[in-house]
């Protein structure tokens, strides 16, 4: 049994809400033309990324009850989960950096990232909660947020947590040409991830240009095994059919289990915890 | 400032000690000749890998106090830390897979591997304790063996206790050719571990065939901006010059730092820690 997921590598027109919302619409049905049972889009795809101010974002910013949300569902068409990023603001008026994963079954799960990037933390509020792991049809998914997937002990917590999955809405900002024949950087992180736990990975970047800003377009399904099932060269949509139900066995070997081999009696709880 | 290092990909006989001490003591003066200043050596250099029952490494085993490490240290010649693997035996007989590190300023620091492969937990005991981090007048270096490697917990753990290199003994056995245009999974861990944690990272492999066992021969140097210094495609000896100093700012952008963007305030203590 696989699981066909894609990536839609889109380019977000900063602070345009309509366009967005039009453009994701489309990218959705055509995901699920093409058989796609998840589709993972960008990190603030539906307000673009390059706010200089909370109050610029503000201005693009989305409550929990959207109605885009009510859209990406009938884009769907009860066919596949859509995971995706957007500017959500708070009662409080509060910009947090997030992602929400809609269940064709009809749940909608949401996540603040907790590690921002950069000027980020001169426009959103870092999340105060875990990432969750998520049950779906098509096995359990957990979210992540772009620089999220830098921090093993966030990683390693969605895998133990039974994550499938991690899905992985980014904005993968061109900051270094990586050296000739390797990957980006995100990428080799990516790959170490989901080999180290045994668990497939899915990170969608964007494209486009903004504020001078350019984008790695990168995008990358990554099999349990740590191979890469699928990248983008610059095309909008990847997929790959991934048998995530491998994801559920962490035994590499005749006596190796990368969960049971774990040494809890001798990890430093100072290292989670919160130092003085 | 930079260090020189070296791995020194050798191929030890199985349970000829002799053959492996000469041949360890040419290799070491061979890469202080070199202008090597920190000399890795591979996983069980001093007795090979594939042994089938503790008796038959037990033959091969050392303690603490082995002749071999004055040898190693007068091959150094005061201008190099030498960290090598070897089989040790306790007082009691039991064996583990150790590794020293020989400081030229006299100290010497063991570590027992915590985390065994596949029939080496028929062979050796797990070391309980966790890796050593050594101060040393080329910077502050780590143990780990081989399969150690794999555990994020593991490297986060040296990389917190100020680790400026990973030393890494390894025997990376051939299980799997990897994807066209890879690195072997073992060399993505590394990268990616360098990456995330910014510290640079030795690894040294093994060359050779024992009992039908071959290997990857994939020694590689990592800096700590998780790019590849130098990675062995065959030959013996690979050497970097490396700025270990850089493994000290954990800043990667204006308002980055990966160790205070941990958000330990969140971290599951019950991941690190030991599950009923």
């Amino acid at each position: 049994l696989t699981t066909t997921i894609t990536c839609s590598q889109l380019s977000p027109a900063l602070g345009d809400l309509e366009h967005n919302l039009t453009m994701t619409v489309a990218a959705i049905k055509d995901a699920v033309e093409h058989g796609s049972q998840v589709v993972v889009l960008p990190e603030l795809v539906t307000s673009g990324y390059s706010f200089a101010t909370a109050a610029e974002a503000r201005a693009a910013g989305m409550t929990r009850n959207d109605s885009i949300f009510d859209d990406w569902i009938a884009a769907a068409a009860g066919a596949a989960v859509v995971i995706g990023g957007f500017a959500e603001v708070d009662e409080a008026g509060t910009m947090f950096n997030s992602a929400v994963l809609l269940d064709p079954a009809g749940g909608r799960t949401f996540y603040r990232k907790t590690h921002l990037w950069d000027r980020e933390k001169s426009v959103f509020a870092p999340g105060n909660e875990l990432p969750p792991v998520v049950p779906t049809q098509f096995g359990a998914i957990g979210l992540l947020i772009c620089y999220d997937m830098e921090f093993p002990e966030l990683t390693r917590h969605l895998a133990l947590a039974g994550a499938d999955l991690l899905a992985v809405p980014a904005n993968w900002p061109l900051l270094e040409i990586p050296p000739i024949g390797e990957h980006p950087a995100e990428v080799v992180i990516a790959m170490s991830t989901a080999r180290v736990n045994h668990v497939a990975v899915a990170c969608c970047d964007r494209s486009g240009e903004e504020r001078g800003q350019r984008w790695t377009q990168a995008s990358t399904i990554v099999a349990a095994d740590g191979w890469i099932a699928s990248q983008s060269n610059g095309q909008t949509l990847i997929s790959a059919e991934l048998d995530l139900e491998a994801s559920q066995t962490k035994s590499i070997s005749q006596r190796n289990d990368l969960f049971a081999d774990r040494r809890t009696d001798l990890y430093r709880l100072e290292d989670a915890a919160e130092h003085d």
